[in-house]
């Protein structure tokens, strides 16, 4: 790292490519010898259309997306789509189905009553597990099932892709978007926003089937209509330009880092390097989540001696080791190490952990 | 103007100040030595928090508000409040008055009648003209009166504030807030998209009278509603984060320039160069627009002679002044010239103006 740059483990909007930084920076006077910055450009400028190509074709390449899916760029974070999904899905179906698995999952799903019938497939007592998909209660006619594939507080991931048969499956993917190949085809809709793995808060990227676009209630708040969305290329009205530039860059960096296939394997090598640390400490930290559901993305973790939690934090500070306090509603620490997080953090946390228990672990 | 700056007229996303350009791309690897960027910075830091109040102050201090009302930083642009404007202000009426002036206003009515029933009231046959006060016909049961201040694409701006007597006054100020002083307590909200006169489009600012808010229909979309929105400072999810830290720069620069009296000066003398080489041109050159109610901000202008309009852009290209091609709707040429416009460009434009006359008029 350099600029005197930190380990930052904020959960979102989080670290980013020093290399796209550096860019941007480079550029924000004057873009490509425009003599205007990507801020102050039109939208509807072929150097913006350019940017949003360059973009899209990017994503379409990283995540293998076939014609017969849409790419939306929208603004609002993921809490719009809360809304929006139930809008746009529901059509003349009174019921959908929602995994409960975390905070976001129940957040979305008490949005989604205010529009229809909520049935809850599973949730578990305590948000550390995935349960058993013999316990889940499936709706036959539900418009669609909603899932979080990744849920950033309590760190639970799906290890896999639930089969909803011919019920369109919905993801939320906010947190673990583009840090490992899947299959698209498998889901109605997928979205992310963009502050924990391609950008910057103000961007939310919504790809979704087309044939389940244009069915939304008539009441639908026009920039929440996907059909108007789709149809003007999400360039109805102004979009987050800036922050589609900054996703743009990154699209390209992760092009040079080998894609999905290379993310994959540094992230899962990344968790493994703290996942292992947590593991070999005796006990002194300890994960609060079953094993076959950890995330690769964000790893809450406590210490026994919880009166070690403010000195840990202090030491890690002086290491440049910032942003690990736990979400307040688990507590203690969280590493969250989306795909620009590098493994040398990771390494550097580990050993730091190491050091923090021989140091104070009371014998 | 350095760095290979050119004259930026576009609509919007438009020209910014050069020096707060060049103080985002210093810190943008490395944020006042936290080693992080803006862009990497939890909505929820201290330092983040300092951002977004010193915004807050600079805002209440330029535009003199009162502690009755609130100031939101949204997400969504201003197409977004004109669903969400009906979706909280209604309350237990059923109607809402508009006052349609141009493609803007034009658009959030029609967005309206998802929501109420719309009294128009009153509508140019043609968008240059604001028609005259006592032709209006207000409803005495609407739930608020809605206008534009300043509609972008024709270039129309209100003179003064229309009085509603008790019936909130809600406008759109997208395109010409802050560049003037005005009594925020004549509405009963105002709101304005950044990306005109103070920053990067990704944020909208709605500055609304504190007891207004809290009625929202039952089903609004969660973000939209502006409870929630108040009672979370705008942090209820992560706001565009950058987009404010580029508007807090903004804010700084216009105190230090003088705040909305300087501003106010500024634009009138800016626009009077525009508008005199328009007067002065013996019919080369003409306004669309009604005198009484010309923009400050937005300058649409045509050539009597339309054969010229291709040329008079390559020339004005030039001479690095770009951006000046007229919106489809109402043809050749418009200067955009918000508050970091500097009037230098003005004046370059005037003189351009003046010989490209010369050179091409027809004897």
């Amino acid at each position: 790292m350099n600029y005197g740059r930190k380990f930052n483990f904020s959960p979102g909007p989080a670290i980013m490519p020093e290399s796209v930084l550096k860019k941007a920076a480079d550029e924000m006077l004057n873009y490509q010898g425009t003599g205007i910055s990507v801020m102050e450009m039109s939208h509807r400028s072929k150097e913006f259309e350019a940017i949003l190509k360059g973009a899209d074709d990017n994503l379409r390449k990283l995540l293998n997306i076939p014609d017969t899916y849409a790419i939306l760029y929208l603004q609002g974070g993921a809490h719009y789509q809360f809304s929006a999904i139930p809008l746009n899905l529901l059509g003349d179906k009174k019921k959908a189905d929602y995994i409960i698995t975390g905070s976001w999952s129940e957040r979305a799903a008490k949005e989604a009553e205010k529009y229809c019938e909520v049935n809850v497939v599973t949730k578990p007592t305590k948000f550390n597990t995935i349960p058993d998909k013999k316990e889940w209660k499936l709706s036959p006619d539900a418009a669609y099932v909603y899932m979080c594939d990744n849920e950033t507080i309590f760190g639970v991931e799906f290890p896999d892709i639930p089969d909803t048969g011919d019920i369109p499956l919905v993801a939320d993917m906010s947190s673990n978007f583009l840090s490992r190949p899947f299959d698209i085809t498998k889901f109605g809709l997928v979205y992310a926003c963009a502050q924990k793995n391609f950008g910057m808060a103000g961007l939310t990227i919504v790809v979704v089937r087309k044939d389940l676009i244009g069915n939304a209630r008539k009441d639908t708040p026009m920039l929440m209509d996907y059909k108007l969305q789709f149809d003007s290329r999400s360039l109805y009205n102004t979009p987050s330009t800036y922050c589609i530039y900054i996703a743009a860059l990154i699209f390209d960096w992760m092009v040079e880092q080998g894609g999905l296939e290379a993310f994959d394997k540094l992230n899962k090598e990344k968790s493994k390097t703290i996942y292992d640390a947590i593991e070999n400490s005796n006990g002194f930290f300890y994960s609060p989540v079953d094993a076959k559901c950890r995330s690769r993305m964000n790893i809450p973790f406590l210490a026994k001696d919880t009166s070690l939690e403010k000195l840990f934090m202090e030491e890690a500070g002086k290491l440049d080791l910032i942003g690990l306090q736990g979400h307040r509603s688990v507590g203690a620490f969280r590493a969250s190490i989306y795909n620009a997080f590098p493994l040398e953090g990771c390494k550097k946390l580990a050993t730091f952990m190491k050091d923090f228990q021989e140091k104070h672990e009371k014998k």
